[in-house]
C-alpha cells in the first residue's frame, strides 16, 4: 500500500511544476486569497513572495499543517498569529544572491557615476576627462555579518579594496576576514570609511542605528549603502548630511517606503534610490524552488527542516 | 665618489614626490609642452596621461635618453618615431584595477536597471514590485584574455556566473577559467551568452569584429559590453540592434570618439555610456608610480624594465 502523497501548497504553477518530479507529493497551487477545497490536507504552505497576508487570514481550516514557508528572509509579522504546532520557516538565503549583487551594484554605480553620466546621456553630452573616482583602494566596512553580509564580502573581495565587517558581536575571523568587530565598536570604525554597507536586520537595536549622531561619525564623502531595511537609517538625518554634500547614498530601502512623491530624498544630492529591488531577480526563482524540494525532502523522510525561525521545529 | 644620479622626468609634482625617497635618482616635473633645460640628462621620461603629443615633438635634444615610459596601455602610435636605441614602455596592469570595475559597473548598471531607476528617481517615483533581471545564473563571456580580461573574470568569478573567456588563440585554462578558447570560436559561443564584455586590443584583426553578422549571432536580448575601443564594434550595425530592442548594449568606449551631439548611438533603448572613463580613476595614480619605481630600479641596477613594447629592450 502507497503512503499517503505529501500534500504542499505553492503559490503559482511555476512553483508545482518545479516539485512535479517528486514522487509522492502533490502540488497544488494556492494564491491563498480564498480558502482552498483541499485546505485540510495541506501539510506545507509556501506563501506568495511580499505578501500582505496574514497567517491569521490564511491557517484557518489547515487542520494537516506543520510547516509554513516563507519567501523573506524577514520573518517577524508572521510569529505572533503561527498556530500553535505549526513551524515557521523564512527563506534565508534565497535572496542572497541577489541581494549581494544589489549591493555591489549600487556601490560600483555611485562611485562610479552611473547616475550623473546616464544624465549626460539624455542630453547626448561627452563629459571631459578627469580623474575620477574607483571602488579599488578604499576602505568597505560591511555592517552586518550573516548570510547576506557574507555574499557581500565574497563579491567584494577581488576588487582591491579593504574590507572590514561588523556583526552584532565581536568574534574570530572565517575565510573571508581575519576579525569580525562587534556593533559596539561601530563609532571607532567608521571614521576610516569611505564606503558603509549596511545589511543588519531590522530589530530594536538596529532600528534608527544610523541617526545623524552615527552618520557625523563617518568621513566627509563617504558613501552610505542601504540593503538593509529603511528604518535602520534615521532619514531626516541622511537627507541633512547629503544635502549639505558632506555624505553620499546609496539606498535600496527607504523610511518611509514606498518613498512618496515630494520627498526631499528623492532629490537630495549624491543619493541614489532603487525601489526594493534587491531580493525581487529572476535569482530568487531557483533557489527558493531549491529551498522547497529541501523542505519536502525533510518532511517526507522525518529529517530537520532548514530555517526553521518559530514553532515546535525551531527549538535549538 | 658618488655616481651620477639617474635623471628622470615626470608630468607633475606629485609624481616627482612620491620618488623623491629614492636615493640617487632625480626626478624632474616636465609636462612636455616645450623643451626643459635638463632635456640632454633625462635617462627615463615619463609621457603625460591621454597625451596628443607625438615623440617626434619631445625627444630631440634628450640626448640620454634610454627608456620612455606611457601612462596608457595602448602604445601604437608612439611605436612610429621612437628614436633609435630608446625602448618603449607601455602602462599595461597599471588600469587593470580601474578597467575591470568599470566592466563590472557596466554590466551590473545595465542589468540591475540603474539609468531606468536614476529616471524614476528624478520623477520623484517608486516604481512597482516586479521579479527583475539579475547577474546571478547567467553566461556571461569575456572576449579578450590578456592581463585586463583576466582582472574581469577575477571580478565576476563570485557572482554565481558561468564564464567563458576567449583570446586571440585557443590555449590551456588557469587558475580562474578551465580552458581560454580561440577568437574563431566566438561565433559558435555567441548564441548561448546573456552578457558579452569585450576587452580585446585594437588590431587589424579586431577592427569591426563585432559587425552586423557577428551581433547577429547574439541572442535576444543580450547584453555587449565594450571596455576595449570603440572600433572593435560596427556602430551603425550596434545602433540597429539595439533600436529594433533585440540586443542592449553598455558601452565606454565608442566609434566614433567622443560622441557628437545628435548621434543615434546616444538615444538607442537600452544602451549605457559612459566617457571612457575605464582607466582614468585615483586608481590609477597609485599603480603608475609603483610601475615608474619599478622601472629606476631596474635601471639603477641594470635590470630588465617591465612593460617594454619597443626599441632594443623589448627583444624576447
Amino acid at each position: 500500500m502507497a503512503a499517503d502523497p505529501l500534500v504542499v501548497s505553492v503559490p503559482d504553477p511555476e512553483y508545482a511544476e518545479a516539485l512535479a518530479d517528486l514522487d509522492g507529493v502533490d502540488a497544488l497551487v494556492w494564491d491563498m486569497e480564498g480558502p482552498h477545497p483541499r485546505g485540510a490536507e495541506i501539510r506545507l504552505a509556501v506563501m506568495p513572495y511580499m505578501t500582505k497576508l496574514r497567517l491569521a487570514d490564511v491557517t484557518p481550516g489547515l487542520d494537516s499543517l506543520e510547516v509554513v514557508q516563507l519567501q523573506s528572509a524577514g520573518y517577524e509579522h508572521f510569529v505572533d498569529d503561527l498556530p500553535d504546532g505549526v513551524t515557521l520557516c523564512n527563506a534565508a538565503g534565497v535572496h542572497d544572491a541577489s541581494t549581494a549583487e544589489l549591493a555591489l551594484t549600487l556601490v560600483l554605480a555611485s562611485i562610479r557615476e552611473i547616475p550623473a553620466f546616464a544624465a549626460s546621456q539624455a542630453r547626448s553630452t561627452w563629459e571631459p576627462l578627469r580623474l575620477r573616482s574607483s571602488l579599488a583602494d578604499r576602505r568597505v566596512l560591511v555592517v552586518g555579518y550573516g548570510q547576506i553580509g557574507r555574499a557581500i564580502v565574497r563579491r567584494l573581495e577581488p576588487f582591491e579594496v579593504a574590507i572590514t565587517v561588523v556583526a552584532s558581536r565581536a568574534r574570530a575571523g572565517d575565510d573571508l576576514v581575519p576579525h569580525v568587530h562587534g556593533i559596539d565598536e561601530l563609532p571607532d570604525l567608521l571614521p576610516d570609511q569611505d564606503v558603509v554597507v549596511v545589511i543588519v536586520p531590522l530589530t530594536d537595536a538596529t532600528r534608527g542605528l544610523f541617526d545623524a549622531q552615527m552618520l557625523g561619525r563617518m568621513r566627509d564623502g563617504a558613501l552610505l549603502v542601504n540593503v538593509a531595511r529603511g528604518a535602520v537609517v534615521d532619514t531626516d538625518a541622511l537627507v541633512e548630511a547629503c544635502s549639505s554634500g558632506r555624505l553620499r547614498a546609496a539606498l535600496d530601502v527607504t523610511d518611509p517606503e514606498p518613498l512618496p512623491e515630494g520627498h526631499p530624498l528623492w532629490t537630495a544630492p549624491g543619493v541614489l534610490i532603487t525601489p526594493h529591488v534587491g531580493g525581487a531577480t529572476e535569482a530568487m526563482r531557483p533557489r527558493a524552488i531549491a529551498l522547497v524540494r529541501r523542505q519536502v525532502e525533510a518532511l517526507r523522510s522525518g529529517a530537520r527542516v532548514d530555517n526553521a525561525v518559530a514553532g515546535p521545529l525551531s527549538a535549538p
